[in-house]
Order: C-alpha cells, then sequence, then structure tokens
C-alpha cells in the first residue's frame, strides 16, 4: 500500500481509502496549501492576516486549521471528471466526488510537489501541481493518456470548487480577456474605519486556462443539477451549460472534448488563486501559464525547498527514520520558521521555539527572530503573550490571555543559535525596544531572567505564578487569582535561568552568571519543598491552596512536563530521577508516544480549568502530545538515556508498517502535533481512536525533535569552539553514517560500536584529544570516526 | 404544481425541484426552525444567545440567518432513507439525499406543523413535525405504509445529522437507558471569564426514538461510508453498524425493519433537539415521546400560532391576498413580535417596529416594549442603537456602529399602539430609566423629539447628522466626521415630531403640540431649502458637502425613502408630491416591487459607503427592498393613491401564478426581506436573478404591511375615540368584506363601490354622522356597510 522510493523523497499511496485524510502540503511566505490523497484541500494565504480563495459552500468559521475533522462531499478540493463520450461512462480524479473503484491509483507526495497517477476506462489521468515560491497561486497540470490500445473520444472536466465567498456579493463568469472562471465577492465589514484594509482584499479567485475550454459552468447549483456531485447533471449533457453565478456560489468547471489516437497524451494547465483585480490575474497568467513558466515556477520552488533542507544526512538500521530525518523533518521545520504558522502575531513560545529550529537551516532568521522578540519585550523585563510580525497586528485569541512562561523561551532558542553559530557577539547588539527602552541582547536576557526570577513572577515561597497559562493551550484556573504557581513553571524557570547563566559563563560575565546560578538553585529548592510528592513532582497549587498532579489525585495524577523539565533544570536530583522514569514509563507510555498526562479526566475540574475539562484522549491533554513528548525525548537525552529518549523519539514518526499507518492515519511526511489518547484509559470506548494523528503539522515539537536527533541522537552538538561529538546510540545499533554541516564545514561521520569506554573520535585519520572537533574550516570536508562504547 | 388549500391555512407543494428553496418555519419564544421542501434545515434556539442543535459538516460563521444561499448534499436537515429489503431499491424522503424522481411528492406548509408525503416503490412515507410551545425540540412523526397491494419487506433509515459539534471535543453514541443517539461535546472558549456562562450551554444532541430500533448509526463517516449521502454504504448493509463517534462528527440514523401488509402502516415517533444532560432528556422523553404527548403539543402549539391570528379577516377579489392577509402576513408578524428575531440586543428601530405589528395582535406586548425602550433612553434625550432583553445582554455587531435615527421609531411605533388600544393613559406612567433618571413616558417621548430638534442631531442648517448610519445596513461614509447630513432622516424627524405633535393634541397638550409642530415645520423648511432637488428629494450631503441621490449622479440618483418620508412628514408639499409620484413610478418600479434606489451603483462610491459597495442588485440596494417599499406604500394610502398603495403592496407577496413562483422562488408564507433586483439594470446579467427571493422572513416590512391593509386598504384605523373607516380599494374592486376585531368588539364590514360623493358609513342598520364609529362595546359584534365613491 504504501512505498516510500529509494531515497525518501517522495512518499506513495496506492489507495485512496485506507488512509483517507492522509495526504501532503506546500508552501511558501504568503500561502499554505494541504491536500489529501482523495483530492480534498486546504488552502491558505496572507493578506496579511490569513484568508482563503476556495471555501466551503457555506460560511465558514474563521479558526485554525483543523485537518482531523471530517471532509465531507462538497469540501474545496481539486478534481478532475473524465468522461467517455461513446459510453457515457464517468469516473473522476484523484478520487472523489464520484469515488469509482479505479484500475491503478498513486497519490505521490514528493518535497515541493504534489500528484496523482489514476487509470481507469483505458484512460490514465496524471494531476500534478506546484506553487511559485513568491507568488499565491497554485501551478496545476492534468495530463490524460489513451491507454486502453484503441482510439477514444473523452470529455475532461477540472472542476475546482470556489465556495461561499461572501454574501454581501458573490458572482462568477467566464472571462474570455482573461481565459478563466473569475469569481468576485466583496467582503462585509462593519465600521467603517476597517474599510481600508478591506479594499485592499483579494476578493476574486480565478481558475485561468492556457488552453481554452469547449464549454464551462460558473455556478455550483447548475454544475450539479440534481445529479449531484457523483454524478453532475452538467456532465451528463453533451456540453457545459455556460452558467454564471449572481448571488449563487461559484465554482470552476470546464470541459475538454478530446479524440485521442492510440497511446496518445493531451497535457492542460491551469492557474488557480486569489486576486485584487483583472490586472493581477493577467500578470500571473503571462508570468505563469506555459509550459516553460510552469517548469521555471517548479525549478524555482525546489530550489526553495532545498535550500531548507538542513545540517544532517544520516544513514541508520532504520531507514523510514533515515527518510524522515533527512528529507522531512527538516522541510517541516523550515515551513516553521520560514511561515511561523501563516500568522501575524505568533504566541511567543512558539515563534522562539519554531525559530529555534531555523538555527540548523539559517542561523540568521533564527538571530532576526530573537532579536525581534526581545525588542517586543515590556519594560518590566517580561516578554509579551505574542510577537507582532508586521506594522499593525494585534495580540488575538489566545495572545489575550495572560500566560508566564515566555520568558522562558529566549534562552531555550538562544541555546541552540549559539550552539551553531557561536555567534556570542550577538549578545552586545543594541536593541531599541517597541517601548522606548533601550538594551544590548545580554542586557535584555538578563533582565528578562531577572524577571522571571523577581516577585512579580514569583510568589513567596519561590513558585512561579501561573495566572491563566503557563503553556500552550493552558489550564486557566489554577491561578487567575495571581495565586496559584506551576510547579512545572517554576522548574522551567531554573532550566531557563542555568540555560543562561551558562551563556554568561561562556561569555566571561562570571559574576553574572553566579548570580543566575544561585537564583536557579533557590528556585529548585522550593520546587522540591512544594511540588515533589515522593515519586514526581506536582503540576501545580491553585489559587486555593490545593496541589495537583499528585499521587492521590483520581484523575490528572502525573503530568509529563514537570517529569521533563525538572530533570533538564536540575530540579531532580540523580535519585529523583530514578523514581520519575519509571513512573513515567509505567504511568504515561504507549504504543504511540507518551502521554501528556495520566489519568485522563472524565469531567470538568473547576479548580484546575480549561484543558482538563476535555476529554479522555482529547487534544492535548490525555493524549500524546508530541511537543511534550520531545521535551521529554531532549531531557533523556540529557542524561544519557538513549533507550528511552530513541523509543519516544521514533513513536512520533508514523512506520514502518502498514499496521501503524492505518491506525495513525498518516504518512510519515511530518510530526502531527498530537496522537490520540485512551490507549490506557479505563474506557475502552476511546481505543479505537487511539494512536490517531491530528493531522495538523503545525507543532513546535519538530525544532525539539531534530535538536535530539543532531545533538543527542548523533551527538554532534556545537559548543563555543568547536563540534562536541558523543553519539547516543539505542543499544541494538552497531553504528550509523551522518553527514553533518556546522558552521561552514561538512563533518561526514562514521560511528560504530568500539570497546573502549569514552568515546573516541578520529579526525581524518587523527585521534583528537576529548570529543571536540576545535580545528576545521568553512567550505571544507572532514572524516570523522567516532567510536562508541557498547556499554 | 402549487395548491393552496381552500381556506389558504396551508401551503402544498408537489414537487421538490420546482423552488428548491421554498420551506416553511415553525417557532416558539425559545426556538426557531426553518425547513425546506426538500428536507434541509436550519434551527437556532436560545441559551441565551442563539445556537444551533445540529450543524454543518464544518465550522460555521456564527452569522445570521442566509437562506438565499445555497443548499449542499450535507447540509443539515431531516430526512428517511426506505430501502425494499427484496430488491435493495433505496429512496429517500422527503427527496434529499437520495433525489429519487418519486411517484407522488406533496410538501405541505401549515401555521404550525410542516408534512410531507413522499409515494415511490409502492410505499408512502408520511413525514410530519411541529415543535412545543415552551421547549425546544421537534416532534417528528414518520408513518410508513404498504400501498403496493402485495406484503412488503422493507427498512426505515431516519436519518437526522447533527453535524460537527466542536473541535474541543464531540462524540456521539447510542444510549440504551435514553433510548437514541445522543451527542455531546464541549464548547471552546478563551477567556476564564466566560467559563460560568460555557458550562451552562446545552452542548448535547439528541435524537430519541420511541419504539427502539434494530440498528443505527451515530458517526457520520460510518454511516455514509464510500457510498455517500445518496447511497450510504451502511444502507447498502443488512444492518446499520452501530457506530460510535469519538473526536468524529456525529450524526443520528436508526434503522426499523418492517413487514407490511397490504395497505398496512407502522408509524415513529422521535424527538430532536439540544439539552444540557441525560436528565434533560429523559425529562423531554417523558413530556413528548408518545402518542399523547404529541398530540398535546400540537394541540398546545395550534394554539399558541391561533393567539398571533391578527385583528382582520378580509375577502377580496384576490383570494391569494386573502389567504396571505388572513393567515400568513399576523403570523409573521406574530413571529417577530414574539420572539424578535432570535436577539437579546435587537437594533432599536426593529425592537419598536417588531412591536409595533403586536398591536394587532396583542397591544400589551407593544405597551411592554415601548416601556423597555424608553428605559433605555439615554440622559440626553436619544436612544441607543439595541435595546438589551436580557441580564447581560450586549450591544453587539451593527449595534456598535453609531447611528442616528432611533428616535424616530417611537412616536411611530407609538401611534399604532394608540390607535389600536385609545390607551392615552400609558403617556402618564411612570419609566425608571437605566441610567437612573425617572420620567413619565410622556415625558420621555418629548425628551427623544426634542434631541432629534437639538443641536446634538442637527447642523446649523437644520440638516439631521446621518454618523455612520441611519438606517438598516446604511451608508456609513457620508457622516462619518459628524459633519455629513442625511435627507432621509431630516424628513423623517419631521414625520416623527409631527406624530408626536399629534399626540400630544391628542392628549390636551397643545403648547407641547404646538412647540414640535414649529420644529417639525423648520426641519421641513430646511429639507426643501438643501434637498430638494427639482423632482425629488436628495439622498444627503456628505462631510465634504457633496450632495448626493440627485439627478446629476449616475448612480445612486433616486432614493425612494427621503420621497415616502416627505411625503409622510410633510416636507413635500402637494406640487412636489405630483413631481414625485412619476419619477417613483418611471425609476424605481419593478415588477416585484420598488427598488431602495437607481440606478444601482457599478462600483464603490467611496464619499458614500458600504451600502453603495453592494453591487447591481445587491442585498438591500440596487434591490427591492420590502422594508422601504411598505413605507412608501403606506405613504401612497396616506395620500390617497390607492393603487399606487396597492400596486406595490400586491407585488410584495408571491402569486398568483406558477410564472411567479418560480422567478421568486417562495412559497407565500411570508415577505422576504427583498427581492433580488437587476430588473432595469443596464447590465442584463442580473436579468436572470431578478425577483428572486432572499427567503429570509426576518424583515420590518411586516408590520407596516399589515397596517397598510387595515388602515390603509381595509381603512379601519383606530382614533382615540373610535374606528374611523374609509377603505381605499383598487380601481378594479367592486368590494370586499372585512371581519375587524377592534378594542374588544368585532366589526363585520361590507364594502361596496356607491353612488356617493363621500365614504358613507352604516352601522347595525343606522348611517353614522360622519366616518368614525364611537358607540360600541367589548364582546359585541356590528354589521357595517360602507358605500365608498366610484372615483
Amino acid at each position: 500500500m504504501l512505498h516510500p522510493t529509494s531515497n525518501g523523497e517522495r512518499y506513495e499511496l496506492t489507495s485512496p481509502t485506507a488512509l483517507p485524510k492522509a495526504g501532503g502540503f506546500l508552501w511558501n511566505q504568503k500561502m499554505m496549501i494541504s491536500i489529501t490523497c482523495r483530492g480534498y484541500a486546504t488552502a491558505q494565504f496572507m493578506q496579511p492576516e490569513p484568508a482563503k480563495y476556495a471555501h466551503a459552500p457555506n460560511l465558514e468559521m474563521k479558526t485554525f486549521m483543523q485537518p482531523e475533522q471530517n471532509y465531507y462531499a462538497h469540501h474545496p478540493g481539486r478534481f478532475v471528471y473524465v468522461k467517455d463520450e461513446e459510453t457515457s461512462e464517468l469516473f473522476s480524479a484523484p478520487y472523489e466526488p464520484v469515488r469509482a473503484s479505479v484500475g491503478k491509483y498513486v497519490f505521490s507526495v514528493g518535497k515541493s510537489d504534489i500528484s496523482w497517477t489514476v487509470e481507469h476506462l483505458g484512460i490514465r489521468v496524471e494531476m500534478t501541481f506546484c506553487i511559485p515560491t513568491h507568488d499565491v497561486a497554485e501551478l496545476w497540470t492534468i495530463k490524460v493518456t489513451n491507454i486502453s490500445g484503441k482510439p477514444r473520444k473523452i470529455s475532461v472536466y477540472p472542476y475546482f470548487p470556489i465556495g461561499y465567498k461572501s454574501w454581501m456579493n458573490q458572482e462568477a463568469e467566464w472571462d474570455q480577456q482573461l481565459g478563466g472562471i473569475i469569481a468576485s465577492s466583496i467582503t462585509p465589514y462593519q465600521k467603517a474605519d476597517d474599510y481600508p484594509k478591506v479594499k485592499t482584499l483579494k476578493d476574486k479567485t480565478y481558475f485561468i486556462c492556457e488552453t481554452p475550454p469547449v464549454s464551462w459552468e460558473a455556478q455550483q447549483l447548475a454544475f450539479e443539477g440534481e445529479g449531484g456531485l457523483h454524478a453532475p447533471s452538467s456532465i451528463q449533457a453533451t456540453e457545459l451549460g455556460k452558467s454564471d453565478a449572481r448571488y449563487e456560489t461559484p465554482t470552476a468547471a470546464v470541459q475538454y472534448r478530446e479524440s485521442l489516437k492510440v497511446d496518445e497524451s493531451k497535457e492542460f494547465r491551469f492557474l488557480f488563486g486569489p486576486a485584487l483585480d483583472a490586472a493581477e490575474i493577467q500578470g500571473m497568467r503571462e508570468k505563469y501559464l506555459s509550459k516553460a513558466g510552469f517548469a521555471k515556477a517548479a525549478e524555482d520552488y525546489a530550489k526553495y525547498i532545498f535550500d531548507g533542507r538542513g545540517c544532517l544526512q544520516i544513514e541508520t538500521p532504520d531507514k523510514e527514520l533515515d527518510n524522515f530525518i533527512n528529507n522531512w523533518l527538516p522541510r517541516q521545520m523550515y515551513y516553521h520558521g520560514d511561515v511561523n504558522r501563516l500568522t501575524t502575531d505568533p504566541q511567543t513560545r512558539n515563534y522562539l521555539q519554531d525559530n529555534m529550529g531555523m538555527a540548523f537551516i539559517k542561523p540568521n532568521v533564527t538571530r532576526a527572530a530573537i532579536l525581534r522578540s526581545v525588542s517586543q519585550q515590556e519594560k518590566n523585563g517580561s516578554m509579551p503573550d505574542g510577537i507582532l510580525l508586521i506594522e499593525g497586528a494585534e495580540l488575538k485569541y489566545i495572545n489575550q490571555i495572560p500566560h508566564t512562561d515566555h520568558c522562558v523561551w529566549l534562552p531555550v532558542a538562544l541555546e541552540i543559535y549559539l550552539n551553531e553559530t557561536g555567534d556570542y557577539a550577538f549578545l552586545d547588539e543594541q536593541v531599541k525596544g517597541m517601548h522606548g527602552d533601550s538594551y544590548t541582547v545580554f542586557e535584555r536576557f538578563s533582565r528578562a531572567m531577572e524577571w522571571l526570577l523577581s516577585q512579580n513572577a514569583r510568589d513567596h515561597r519561590g513558585l512561579s505564578y501561573i495566572a491563566q497559562g503557563d503553556w500552550c493551550d493552558p489550564m486557566n484556573m489554577v491561578g487567575p487569582k495571581g495565586v496559584g504557581v506551576s510547579g512545572w513553571l517554576t522548574v522551567a524557570t531554573a532550566y531557563a535561568v542555568n540555560l543562561w547563566a551558562g551563556v554568561c559563563e561562556q561569555a566571561d560575565k562570571k559574576t553574572i552568571a553566579d548570580k543566575f546560578r544561585a537564583g536557579a538553585k533557590q528556585v529548585n529548592e522550593a520546587a522540591n519543598k512544594h511540588f515533589w510528592d515522593g515519586s514526581w513532582f506536582a503540576r501545580g497549587i491553585t489559587d486555593d491552596g490545593v496541589t495537583f498532579g499528585i499521587k492521590s489525585d483520581p484523575e490528572g495524577r502525573i503530568w509529563l512536563n514537570p517529569q521533563a523539565w525538572s530533570i533538564l533544570g536540575g530540579a531532580a536530583s540523580p535519585d529523583q530521577i530514578k523514581k520519575i522514569l519509571p513512573e513515567v514509563d509505567s504511568q504515561l507510555s504507549t504504543p504511540y508516544g507518551v502521554v501528556m498526562f495520566y489519568p485522563p479526566f472524565s469531567q470538568m475540574r473547576e479548580d484546575v480549568g480549561r484543558v482538563t475539562q476535555k476529554y479522555p484522549g482529547q487534544g492535548e491533554n490525555g493524549s500524546v502530545y508530541n511537543h511534550a513528548g520531545a521535551f521529554y525525548v531532549w531531557a533523556m537525552y540529557s542524561i544519557s538515556e538513549p533507550d528511552r529518549a530513541f523509543r519516544i523519539l521514533r513513536q512520533m514518526i508514523p512506520g514502518p508498517d502498514e499496521e501503524d499507518y492505518v491506525r495513525r492515519g498518516q504518512l510519515p511526511v511530518f510530526i502531527p502535533n498530537y496522537y490520540r489518547g485512551g490507549w490506557k484509559a479505563q474506557e475502552k470506548k476511546w481505543e479505537r481512536a487511539a494512536g490517531r494523528s491530528s493531522q495538523l503539522f503545525n507543532t513546535g515539537s519538530v525544532s525539539w525533535v531534530y535538536r535530539c536527533v543532531v545533538e543527542g541522537l548523533c551527538g554532534l552538538k556545537g559548543e563555543k569552539d568547536g563540534l562536541a561529538v558523543r553519539p547516543q546510540l539505542p543499544k541494538d545499533w552497531e553504528g550509523m553514517k551522518i553527514r553533518r554541516e556546522f558552521r561552514g564545514a561538512v563533518f561526514e561521520v562514521e560511528v560504530n560500536r568500539g570497546e573502549g569506554k569514552e568515546v573516541a573520535v578520529v579526525v581524518d585519520g587523527k585521534k583528537i584529544e576529548g570529543n571536540v572537533i576545535k580545528d576545521f574550516g568553512k567550505g571544507k570536508t572532514y572524516k570523522v570516526e567516532v567510536s562508541v562504547p557498547r556499554e
């Protein structure tokens, strides 16, 4: 069913029904399109807020992507019907809307294009599309080939539903001059002040054709008629009805009537996207809508994707892992870092983590993101809930709810940036703030850490306030009165402050470093005093003084994050860690990763709040939330637990067998933000869904997972003066090969099990002292042989 | 195709395709359901804001009803599949989703129930539903009868899609104890403060069965399978798969397998609706889900509807008009007055007009609404943009945009209330305001009128400011700087102030009346000086001093409202009226009513704004906006232009011939808020849609139309001391019969053409002096013979 090609750069599905929601996605800085193997698509573009150019048939709520949810017959998609003109038989590619049992079906997801090959009734349909690098549009090629061995007469009907554009006005018609169907609308608005923004919106959707069709439909209901989408009335006629849409829902369907000789092919090209006006559409037509234009765009886009290839190629006993790490994980990380999830006000924690991953791809992007972040630091040293990316952006939705963790992510992101670049000079850069103040990067980081340690952020016991939340979709009723505290944030504060102290040490600011080390130590002591519950750290203490996430809680008894971060930040002693690890193993582990907490809540706990309102296995809780899992993996590598680390790391990636793909419902082209939990829940009713992918490729996990592979599994971690080498192979691996790009040099590393008790490193034939490679030059390639103990 | 029954109390359609969007609606004070002849439904209930219990398959935007727009296969609806167990043939009632060409089809809209009879494959399916009077639920009866003349084996599958409930959690399952499918969800929220409200929401949807089915599906995709809605996979099997939904989209489908003898029937009852918890569902089951429970509910609901029957029954040469006025118009008016369009903060103008209609049904409701309105009067005498109906309601959406017309509607509504009741004592009632002040009704009205005449509301020329709007969906760029003025509001101010002066006179406050009369006169003089454009009144003057709605404007040259209200308010002299009427006739008239302005705008006019941004024929402009049409009809009756008045009044009601129904696409069970324009537009492309109904039954038109019929056409208008009689028949009518209820008495009126030059009135055989019937008693019935001049 599932055939990764040999180099892993494409994934192919040969059935449209096995993983019905599986698909791929393409993006550039201005747009993103996610498309399923059956042809359903969700596309968004920035103007500057995210918008759509193809819609559901009803008014959709403006919300974040929800690809786990249902598709349905009229969901936006990209389809082509083929009718045999002699027999009137009909099918559609890729699969929807006709859903014929076709002879051959291949859905092929590449890194810079997505395509299908469908054969039925002696006709091969090949659909391929990509997007441009700097414009918003889809470039579609539809090719039909007569493979029946006899001359054929067929009609080919590309059908791109446009959907409900606006109640204010929507219309569509064939435009002879532009050579396509142009749908127009007016965005409704209420406040006169909004008009200057509204008038610049790209309210048109165009579907333009390189080759003029013989007929078309521009109105959805006229296209379907009483036949319905599985057998549209208009297709049953000789020609489409050339309808227009006036107030009605627009669509784009065109007809090509072709006589095909034996083995003859016909190829058609189309451009689909949003525009402000006819001139813009004409410009796009001239720029792209030709064989040469498509080829140039595909080449440019492949180059753009190649630029995001990351710093690592591995060859291990696990081929599917290799494919994922070499091809797909950096691509997903690049998407996050280059596009910021199509927002104009990313949550500060997301923004910093998404850009932290870019340190492995384009470190200058990370640098700029850290600068942008600290330039928006509050005057008291704290960080805002979101980072504004463009003029006129506003903090929206969740960014209006007070969270207390944002400072934590500054040194976390900085560490990776410095590891990859050694750019300590960055710390001296002066940053003018949006609130009028001016400090160096170093000063701003110190101020942020001071805020975390201050009485603004911590109570009399030294525990960190939680306010209405301390992480993604947080618990909102623990501390709304300003009293409740967070176990996680307390130990995370120690981690962040310790990280920063480490940077201070590297930057030769010993006094400052000592001050922060002492601060972190106090925090950890407080954490131990108030949160240690005998075998793990509690999750928090409410406004009313109730400690939760503890043994006596029947639900939400143990939470993953406090354990991972107490290990990272030093709150957990070696003895405590020995108690924590088996509890995580026994209470939180599932075949699809570690759940965020256990047992799941069966009902609202009103002193804890929102997250706990969710049901077992749902969303971020009771679920395998990969972001939290990735923290834990990093904690495991940080304490040299390579098997625990690798087990969970590997569980994040779908595969390798069919049963696993089917349960997750996803191809291994990205890590989703969560897998559904319920595996261990008492209630059996959730079991059917356990392990199921959220299908959502927006997740803070990816930078962490990549970091775990680079710095943990491969153990090739940047330090101020060089590249530390300390691979942590799972115990059943004999070795692996790694190609690592680092500060302009290339290291070709071969890791093997050795007989020594320490890691031994040989560079270009010479054994080095210790395990840090220091002498290397830009543009050069080094052979590195690494011997790791057998354990 | 369309067969009104003899008394007009039901309308029937015998094809599901002729008027595909035509339907009916039922409501009580807590819910409303609109359902089409094909089975698609939109239902809302108050908790306290409007919410749904059956949803689209994707996340819908929360917005006002938009029934003009597309339906699509997965739109919420109420369906039943029937499968012949011997041949596997399948059809569905009412029509969707299978869309079979059935043998017999009748869609029947009653005033208190809606039903279908569908015959196919020798099986008759009768679907009937109503709603309770005081609870939120749908009571469905589905009856199948074997009319094939031979024994049959069939399966019957009621299918009530529940749709996308929530991304936070959604699930559904068969509940053995409750005897039905229960879908659960959690409403997402962001702010902790919202939780107390969110936790009380009815997040469950139930579909419970009086008779236990043999099988069911609770998950939408499991129900459809690869077969799709037109041939669901689960129905192709022997039994439904008993699926549950976990995170998936819920649905409710159940199966009954029946062996039917010749002519045998089986009847099933179901309850469908929202609930907070299982106990509520159990309570509803016990209360309603039985033959007796259904019968009681239907009887109660019919009585509730009967209570809203209005004060008029007519018998005229136009039977379709009779049906509409006797049955459907008061029902629609009752809906508005009793439910306030399912809002908690109706726009002040809507609230007052909707309740003004209630003066003809339940005058005490009008009285309470006026009291509630003036209790929310601002301290400076102006009225707020919306009236808050419940504790905790807020001014939302359009009510946050400053409009300047709200005071106008106070005397407009009061006039009707006083006409119907003569309750002048009402004026002396003391009203404590929400802002702490306390005044009598009389004082509050005077203060509102003083505000309209004050420098807060009028410029140095005496013209009324428009701010960001002066009416429904107003032009928002005329006066946002606080300078621009409204032609309509200026002449409407004179109308309102004159109306109030009239009340003052009746209340023996001559001095005050004179003061207001003088004020209105000044307003009208200013209007004439600045807005009279030679043949009509202009629409306004912008912030930058540009007068618009005038001869030299290529688009938006003449507007209906300034003409209607200058006639009503006295700005237009008899000579001016003679010029205005032919301009309205020639520029604004269409076969489906008078358009709101002409010519339509083809593009945005940035000094005028939002309304003009809409395209030709669209929405409220370039359209036949019935609300504006109704004002004009009343203006025509007020100047004794019965033919002009009746022509336009009649155009608001669909029918009588098939061609007209089809063009409008609607049954004559309500007046829609608009008919699409474009009839006269230069651009032919809009012609196909001209006359098409918006399908929206929320409209301020209805009180006015009823008033036009009662006080204009029938000429039976209340005065302080009695009932004035002055029918205004269209010239080709020889007479009409009227039954008029008035202040507790009943007047059985027969109008005939007479030879006199004046209206002559004979009561119980005695000719009265003048034309006002003064001596009558509650509970008595009077025979009135009226002779009207032939010309």
